[in-house]
């Protein structure tokens, strides 16, 4: 690979990082904490590495293929991770670096599962650095580089590949950089409106801000100890619709701009994906329904927690652990699952699994008429035998990787349930799951083995596997 | 289809259960039990409606494609376990025929999963017909009906991969009814060796055949509440040792019996089963060794669990359920691999899991380098693109149904553990699973529908799923 090229892309994004990082230093200023100091440092330390970076290796060439693209999404989501970890270290409001690293980690990647036993003890700049990390990492830190860098247009698709999730990722436009411009305008736009929408509601500016932050990355990061069960109903309604909007695809919001209203509609991952949610809302609000006062209360929960999963942002409003086995079955199928493809959720994504749906019935098809062509088509458009490939061997890869993290974490001593669902919820970056690591507790109990274990993890569920794996494969590092 | 063919064969295979079931009969006549009228009764209308079908439909042609092969290993497997459960229910020894038929499955499919709270209140007749069904499913009814009657030869190949398990099923010599016979020879000779090693052990003759019959067909019905821990440690580590053989694929001894050493010795199959084996065992000896009190006992307990469960018997000589996290998860993962293709056991298959593992390289492969060629390549030979698809569709298929069942399981009041191992552990026909299912507890609490559902699983897991699903198929239904 061009390690040159990709070693100064990491210094631009490095101080990418360092820019973005003032945010979290003015709001510690404003609420003149002394955290605004460690910020300080982090800024230097980041934009100083970053610029050495780009200094030493500027003289480098631009071609760029697919293993560049793959190499510079890994190592910078690393990189990025390590100095992001920095102000909570140096602060000491999280006094290991590992669990600092994990926190972080767990940001970028907008899992939202935490090891902080009581998070309300964090600064405002913390909080605010914590939740802007869901933010950065829910439409990708690659295409916030693409839509401000003009150098940055002719690495352009294979970056774009590599960071957006989904099994299909195509172009809005013809240039990429416009396409990621895009994307990211709709992202802003959104959270705009979310916390308008809450602030409507009575919660404070700076509530408002790190939720529409936490829910626009699907994160879930809250700053209460019982996540947004202390909100009002009205703030926890449009939360729960937010989670279900930044859960679809992206693309569609782009066509709902240039007017193709009948794309939309046609949209077969849509509608399978709202139909899922529906109906595990009905099921789950009738089998919850005797635990709540009124319909109304438990069709809340209900929603909230389903669309919190489904979207894998990890907020809750009630601690589901404590649910009926029923629906806590339906709320971990839906953790495997996970939403659309192209939006900021993380999971298996619903098109690829109505890619192997539709594979799986091709091949009972062609049992039965051996001789039988059948081809998948995706909204009456047939899908590239190489994406077909792909999805399915994604689907193994990724069984692999799960049964891997499972096991290395059964080294621990918790209950199989609690290591189960600790590696989808952070694997799939969900962030609560079930029994010891529920909504109501935190993964501080972990060891740091398995702390770094369930980061990689994290990483490996927000990049979609390849990208990671392909770093320890010699064929990447080779020089061309 | 042909239903005229396929119905007649019905008829020929109701005849042959008949046949078999004059067996326990002898052994209920032998011990002066009353239920040898109930046997007589069964293999009167056994007879009946075999040989009436047979009568009714014998002008019928022979034309047999796919579709039929699987309709008949389908619509045969679930007649053979409605008449099979026959002897249980009239005798009043299983008073629900749910459960008879419950029973029944779970030991045809040689899941070995049992509704009994105590079963050494059965009699002699019904434990041995119990354990006799583990040994007919093992290798299949259908490979059997082939071995013996001379018009089924050219139906042949297309029953036997319809019921003989994993990706790929060949010939082992030119004619399928050859094969059969050769394969039936192993298994009678494996059976009849162990159950001499077992009588040299000091077991009753009785005891022998029963844990005999279990073990070929890795079935695990046992005839005491505590399964195998009352039996001394030489036949515990005999069924140990014919557990991991009867797990291995039945090929390899044909290949043996022709003295092609060199072609077994380069079986990869072989040898990553062996090795998963070796290292599970010694991982779980470690993990274990302070609950018992020697070396020897560590390792035996150790060794007779995973060749249980890794064979999907499901016998035991502890109640596994109170070990450590770690051996639990470890059992949990062999759970799904299961044993080689081509042997009386069930789950994924090692060979599948190699076949998709290395489809996983290939893949990450191709991303490095889109241009490259990549062959998937197993024992030197390439594999058809065919069964890697079939391969990977199997396994999106096999998840799907993972989680369907598991999925309509949790509305049965129990944990999510034990709903998780009940569905795997009757979906790849291994017997007990953990928690309320673990090898101390039986499935009687489930309600009827789990009952017919998990029934279902098993039949789904033994018949590797397609043929049991195409029989929802209009196209299956189909006239030519």
């Amino acid at each position: 690979m061009n390690r040159k090229m990709v070693f100064f892309t990491l210094g631009q994004l490095l101080l990418i990082e360092a820019a973005l990082m003032v945010l979290p230093l003015i709001v510690a200023l404003i609420y003149k904490e002394p955290t605004a100091l460690h910020f300080l440092a982090t800024i230097i330390a980041t934009a100083v590495t970053g610029g050495v970076l780009m200094l030493t290796l500027r003289k480098h060439s631009t071609v760029i293929y697919a293993r560049e693209g793959f190499a510079i999404v890994s190592i910078s989501w690393i990189a990025l991770s390590l100095f992001g970890a920095l102000p909570f270290f140096l602060s000491n409001e999280i006094p290991s670096y590992i669990d600092a690293f994990f926190e972080t980690v767990s940001g970028f990647t907008t899992t939202g599962a935490s090891i902080l036993e009581n998070v309300e003890a964090l600064s405002h700049g913390m909080l605010f650095w914590r939740s802007f990390t869901h933010w950065i990492g829910g439409m990708g830190v690659l295409v916030f580089y693409m839509a401000i860098l003009s150098g940055a247009s002719e690495k352009s698709i294979h970056i774009m590949r590599a960071e957006v999730a989904g099994p299909i990722v195509g172009k809005l436009v013809p240039k990429a950089k416009d396409t990621a411009r895009v994307l990211y305008l709709i992202y802003i736009v959104l959270t705009v409106v979310e916390t308008i929408m809450l602030l409507f509601g009575g919660m404070s500016l700076f509530d408002s801000v790190v939720h529409s932050f936490g829910t626009a990355g699907t994160g879930g990061f809250g700053i209460k100890v019982n996540s947004l069960a202390g909100y009002s109903p009205y703030c926890q309604w449009v939360i729960t619709a937010f989670m279900i909007v930044f859960g679809i695809n992206f693309n569609l919001y782009y066509l709902l701009l240039i007017r193709r209203f009948k794309s939309v509609l046609k949209n077969t991952e849509l509608w399978v994906f709202l139909g899922i949610v529906l109906a595990s809302v009905a099921v789950i609000s009738v089998n919850i329904y005797s635990m709540y006062g009124s319909v109304s209360e438990t069709i809340r929960h209900s929603a909230f927690q389903v669309a919190s999963i489904v979207s894998t942002s990890g907020y809750s409003t009630v601690d589901f652990n404590l649910w009926p086995g029923l629906s806590k079955t339906i709320l971990l199928l839906l953790m495997f699952m996970g939403s659309c493809a192209g939006s900021t959720a993380g999971g298996l994504k619903v098109s690829r699994v109505i890619l192997l749906f539709k594979m799986c019935r091709n091949e009972l098809r062609h049992l039965l008429n051996p001789r039988s062509v059948n081809v998948v088509k995706i909204d009456g458009k047939q899908v590239d035998s190489a994406i077909l490939k792909n999805a399915a061997n994604y689907f193994s890869l990724y069984m692999f990787c799960f049964a891997g993290i499972f096991l290395l974490l059964a080294f621990e001593p918790f209950s199989i349930e609690t290591n189960f669902t600790a590696t989808i919820a952070c694997f799939n970056n969900i962030g609560p799951g079930l029994d010891a690591v529920g909504p109501a507790s935190s993964f501080f109990a972990y060891s740091p083995f398995s702390k770094l274990l369930l980061s990689f993890a994290m990483l490996l569920g927000r990049l979609e596997i390849f990208p990671m794996i392909l770093l320890f494969s010699k064929g990447l590092w080779r020089k061309k």
